[in-house]
């Protein structure tokens, strides 16, 4: 394992959704990493040429978060055991663990129950990682939000004008933001660096990420790019390297567990298929691209993705290529959470402020980036993280940092 | 088109397989983009990016070669609109370039019907491309072999010892080079830049090496990239930088063609084999990799190539990625016969001499390089290609170089 | 070819949709096989079983028929070569037949002009079908529908009611039925066969059934099972054999050409889907069955289906079954539409009036059977058609059973 | 479950290989379903309309076998839980069965060790049989083969004369059959009923049969038909039935495990090629097929399978179907093997001798058969078990059969 020469102290990890699927796996390889039982295998940052990048040892981390839901962390766990995606011995190994992580997770924000303005449920959000924060004596807490995907939503004017804004947050008979915007603001004025690794609003709203910027966080999202997109990012530009020309770029996504059914809702699904078009879009120069995302519950926590690709060449001939993805969709997403929680506390340690556009290798909509080519974007990540690490003391400990 | 600010004067290709499918179809490409019918879709050296690189227009070029077959460029091109690769129209609309290519046509090396000893054979050969550079008044010839697939050989104490190769070269008893090296040999003796597109022996005897770089010719190879094995070189470092582990990557193709029949013979597919595993070796630290090539004549040009990659993630888990691609090969290889001819043209201008690395972004097996990952190639070929042209005078044309 | 001891005469194919890539692509079939220039591959009539079947010959069809379209068979022909599916020597060789065809094609009803009531419309088209008949002394016209795909209609009061469905048909301010049924019910007036290949609404109206019935005509439907719902009932019966349990079966249809175009219309696909998903159903019990069809116009006449089967086994273990098929469409359906053609013809000699089921062989929706299993459907055909061929006289020819 | 109306009394399954992979599993299932813990999903015999057919209850069945493994069935059903295959409560809950049948496993016929002649080895072994039988007072005991895959042998002068072959099998100093031979002797001298689940010799030794012939038990075979041979029998006769030419049919098969390791080895994989590709052969009608099996250890005990099938259709046309096959390979052949127990069971009952041409639906190359057509064999196997049930008395039990 990476060993630091900064020094970061203690690091937290707080999850928005963290009982679901991907938060759960990511505290039990947190755990079963640091335990040595496990490698760090699909970790970005474990491999060697991150070698002289400062990051804070997996050991240093301590996870707690929000969530809406009652089926505590070990339960679900259990569950992905069943459904063959977590090894038994592994979860049994470390169900310790778990049930701290549990300990610290706070009810979240559901707007179903909401009685509060959203100005005050922000505070009590940021106080619970501020709490979390003292209590464990914790240099920083990144926030991620791995919760469910949400609907878009239809802008207003408040989301242009941050005096609106304002206010309709401390009125209670409103709700002018969608959840993971609230979660996203709470994060800003709890002082935590803010990742957004599903498709919802979150700091998509004008307004929000200039009240955000009073805080100085920095900010990197959106919505994790794991397989099926991933695989079109690495794909499309070597395509294009090669002179050849995408025609139709047509694909379909089969997937159950609890992501497939809240994509089962045409609202929630919308906002999905946008963000995994985009890039893809931009990468072929307005290619055909037909998605579907099928809610296919008896495939349990597999996602299975379909692509199939027109592509002229030489004197209008054509060419396909088909790709077959088959994967535990969470398997993919932990480890890209461990590293995102590692690269931003690297970020916020360097002073970074706003959008890391180069943390945009992570994301299938890269928030401050243009960029989506993959081989590109490694290239990027990597500068980045040297350049960050340049600027870090070594002796004296992150405390200067802050 | 790129306009050149370089005088390269008139460049001569020289197709050693000049009727084969890929000469061919790289001949009828040539025509039909100079003539304006058609785009270079498909050719790396017509990208935008590829704007400040000081290149040969296709008009430009004049195309002859070597083969041992009796049936002419237009014959093949028809036999190759039937099989559907070929457009019909195209192939009338430049069947005069195409008598004309073929008339330039010399009777290449065959070893069935040998009576000089290879050292004439090479100087025959060599006579006929300076022939072709006086006769058609060219600045310079590029040499491509693009015929069919050699069997390996079995080293020989000759191989290592200059001396004694061309002792034996002069003994018209003796054949210790495969027909491959015999031509790349008389390229090196015309003074011409020489590129393996094939993964026969040609330069790969030391001795021959030795022997040609007394000629300072650059060189280029080692059997064209242009599907299953691109598509790996293009997957597997990004598997890589998500630092995911490889663990097996089975592959299957199916070709017909002429390229098939050759293939089916279990001595000239194991060189085939040995070059479409090598870099996926190296790119994968050592993965199984069972490989097949069937002979599926039904299947005419069209060649399809099936992979299996199975990958170990996070916490031991299992991803696969399997991909089907199904091209007409040789629409694959002629834009890049035609960019290599260009490139080749660029670096002998520029004065290199021997192996150009920079190149290996076109090849299998690249000369002169480890690097397999197809987006790094991808950058080294510009960066070569764009420091090679700032070599070069502008105003005086290429005689200077000469 | 099939000679029949029956006495057919001359027998004629009325398609409505005349001009459309099937109609085209049946037409010149037709007259490369009867011409000898082509063998009838895909013709199911043609196999060695259907020896003792008593069939009229190729040769003895005549073609007319209704479009709405004024872009002649011979140009739909030509555009069908251009894009690759048709072979051009063929299309040059029928270029008489091809003409001469599309001369025997009248307009067909096109509800945009409208101002005839719906009962003249059904009269003018019966009209079209015996004179053809009579012009072309023809001992029977098999009325065969491969216009595009419609959209499913709402039922009304009318739909349930023959009497009040002819008096609506006669009324000029309404229109009642979709064009589909129009030209169904014209087939029946004019004492036709009929034939509906595809999913449009058609003798899907209770009350037209009844009125359709007086005329005592056999009627086949509906949809023809060409591509992956084919498959899909090859398939299914045979998981089941094996007492193996599909749980899901996800589909994707990529394709381009006219029924593309026509499909991309959210309405007009709705009926496809439910027709193509009808079958599955059944044959799995109900298993889960999401399915898409995407409009791709660079695949041109090309149709691409994917299909994901997953299901259980021994002791709750799964196995997954990819297929991905690729084929002209129209190739697939044409010979079809002659093998319908034929059996028809045999069902009319036969004396069969109404839903002949057992032709549901070439139905993704049969009407009058609930048989979607592929190898029992093809049994089923055979004895069919065996047992009406015994039931005709072979020497006085077929006027004895008009 | 079936109750059969037809006393039986016990039966014993006798596994040659009783230790391997499909014979756990096997024998997992048996206990599982016979204690009500699992669905017989997968057997092909509890469909309803088997439920005429007079068959065993899977708990009146007792397990014991040969083998020349020491590693005992609990500890290989431990492995196979490791491998992700079989589900670990299960195992638990029939461990006690698992413990006790491996207890009845007896030490097999390992030419390695010889020193005794081939015919006290058979006589040794149809003891262990004849033991087993006596001691759990069984009706009868149907012998399967589902050891290792051995390679195929070449056929000497003993093969076709039952005199030699008795004096060969006499010397002790001779091995004259391969040791699949010898366990199928050994069933006939214990006049068991016999399964060769395996590509191995067996009973393909004319002389052998001969001599077995005389102990009047059914024998069937061979080589269980589980994944992609299955899948073929049941699409190539569908492609015929729709008069569509087969041209290629190219396959690939990954796979890891026992059976991958062993089929590694040259010479016993080409037994299995040819097994596997016998019934494709004949149902193309000698279409091109080339096949590999490549042993892919990271696979564990999946098996992958890849067929690319290329056909001829209408003018000439050409469409592609690819399929992806990945299971759980011994999944699929345990319900098998339970069928064939039942069934042999019947066919003994009902006084059956030599090859039962009707259990080819089992098998990839079937002994007394030339039915390759899936759909064809399922209703012969249907028709054959209610003719044999029929000869059944009911009330006075299997006991008058013997
Ligand atoms: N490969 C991947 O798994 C991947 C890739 C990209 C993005 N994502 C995104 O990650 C997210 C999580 O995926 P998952 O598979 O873990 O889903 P999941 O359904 O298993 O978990 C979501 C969790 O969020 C909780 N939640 C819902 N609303 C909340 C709220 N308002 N506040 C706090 N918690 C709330 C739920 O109770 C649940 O525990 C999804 O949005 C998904 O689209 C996943
Ligand atoms: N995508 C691709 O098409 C691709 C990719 C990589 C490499 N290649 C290689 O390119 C080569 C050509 O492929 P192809 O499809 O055109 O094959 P082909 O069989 O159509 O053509 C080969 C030609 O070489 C000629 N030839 C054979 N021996 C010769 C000799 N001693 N001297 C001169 N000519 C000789 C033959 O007569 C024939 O005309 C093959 O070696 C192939 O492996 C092709
Ligand atoms: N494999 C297959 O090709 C296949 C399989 C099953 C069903 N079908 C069905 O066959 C039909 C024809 O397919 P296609 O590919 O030839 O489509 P197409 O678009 O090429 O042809 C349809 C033709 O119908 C004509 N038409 C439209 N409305 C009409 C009307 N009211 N009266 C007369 N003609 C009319 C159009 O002008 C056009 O010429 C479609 O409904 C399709 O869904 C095709
Ligand atoms: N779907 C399927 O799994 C499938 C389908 C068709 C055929 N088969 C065949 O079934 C057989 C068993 O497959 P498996 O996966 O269980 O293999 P495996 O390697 O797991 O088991 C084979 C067993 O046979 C034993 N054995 C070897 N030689 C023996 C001998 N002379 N006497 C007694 N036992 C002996 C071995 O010790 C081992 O325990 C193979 O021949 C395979 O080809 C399997
Ligand atoms: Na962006
Ligand atoms: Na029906």
């Amino acid at each position: 394992m990476t060993t630091s020469p900064h020094a970061y102290g203690k690091t937290g990890i707080w999850l928005i959704g963290a009982r679901g699927s991907v938060a759960t796996t990511a505290t039990v390889g947190l755990a079963a990493i640091s335990a040595g039982l496990a490698e760090a295998t699909g970790c970005v940052t474990e491999q060697e040429h991150f070698g002289g990048v400062a990051l804070p040892n997996f050991a240093d981390f301590v996870v707690g978060g929000h969530d809406i839901s009652d089926v505590c962390m070990a339960k679900r766990a259990e569950a992905l055991v069943e459904s063959g995606m977590l090894p038994l011995h592994l979860v049994e190994s470390v169900r310790p663990q778990l049930v701290e992580a549990d300990q610290r997770v706070r009810p979240g924000y559901n707007p179903a129950q909401k009685s509060e303005s959203q100005a005050e449920v922000a505070r009590r959000l940021a106080k619970d990682i501020l709490d979390f924060k003292d209590s464990n004596r914790l240099e920083r807490v990144i926030v991620l939000d791995v919760a469910s995907t949400e609907a878009p939503v239809q802008p207003i004017a408040e989301f242009t004008d941050a005096h609106l804004l304002l206010t309709a947050l401390e009125d209670p008979a409103r709700s002018v933001l969608p959840p993971s915007s609230v979660s996203a603001y709470a994060a800003a004025l709890a002082g935590s660096p803010y990742v957004c690794f599903t498709p919802s609003t979150a700091f998509n709203v004008p307004a929000l990420r200039e009240l955000a910027a009073r805080h100085h966080v920095p900010t990197a999202g959106q919505d994790g790019k794991t397989g099926q997109t991933w695989l079109r990012s690495v794909l499309a530009p070597a395509f294009a390297a090669r002179g050849l020309r995408v025609l139709s770029w047509a694909g379909t996504n089969l997937l159950g567990g609890g992501d497939g059914a809240t994509l089962a809702d045409p609202q929630a699904v919308s906002g999905k298929l946008q963000s995994k078009n985009r890039g893809l879009q931009e990468l072929t120069g307005g290619a055909v691209t037909p998605l579907h995302i099928d809610n296919v519950q008896d495939l349990g926590e597999t996602k299975v993705a379909w692509d199939h690709v027109n592509v002229e060449g030489f004197l209008g001939s054509r060419l396909t290529l088909q790709t077959t993805w088959s994967a535990y969709d969470s398997m993919l997403a932990a480890p890209m959470v461990l590293d995102l929680s590692r690269l931003m506390a690297l970020a916020h340690a360097a002073g970074e402020e706003g959008h890391v556009g180069a943390l945009g290798f992570f994301f299938k909509d890269p928030w401050g980036s243009d960029e989506h080519s993959f081989a590109n974007q490694t290239h990027n990540l990597l500068e980045w993280a040297k350049n960050a690490s340049a600027t870090l003391g070594t002796g004296t400990g992150s405390l200067d940092q802050q």
